[in-house]
């Protein structure tokens, strides 16, 4: 990642249906959109029963032209409708940090 | 969660080492000892390759005193040494939340 501070970061926590049709996929292509999408930073995800996925941006209007991508608003449509019992979305502003790399 | 915004959240992204002693027991026993703290609101955590941890708190102040924790200063340490080969840990301002319920 190659922010400036401040960046902000947006936590999607997530608990899936068991309607799994088309999630992988989405998923994928999501993933890959918003990694060209002016101001995206980076990408962490891991999923047990809860799925966390948070993604980094410079700005919020970053975040707020990612929300209102024609192909994401496709996929939150579906996400609602298919694949998501609850969600909860935060934006947050990264304000400090910290890295520890092992020997 | 009965947070007042604005609240903070501490995002803790990590890969393990292949030490695996102790770290199941260390990690129950923190998020055990991290509830019983000043201003904790909340727990999130996945893992798969990568886990992401998410800890929600009411102050700055709060998680600067659970980083000072006798117990936790010594997890810190074990963790350092033997369970992660990499973390990063950033503390947040959520600024903005969204929740979805299906039904």
């Amino acid at each position: 990642m190659k922010e400036l501070e401040p960046y902000y970061a947006v936590i999607f926590t997530t608990i899936r249906t068991n309607v799994g049709s088309g999630y992988e996929q989405m998923a994928r292509e999501m993933e890959a959109l918003a990694s060209k999408q002016p101001g995206f930073l980076g990408f962490e995800t891991a999923r047990n029963e809860l799925g966390i996925t948070v993604s980094y941006w410079q700005g919020l209007e970053d975040i707020v032209q990612w929300k209102n991508n024609a192909a994401h608003l496709i996929a939150q449509k579906k996400g609602k409708e298919e694949w998501y019992q609850w969600y909860k979305l935060r934006i947050c502003k990264v304000e400090r940090e910290y890295e520890f790399h092992k020997g």
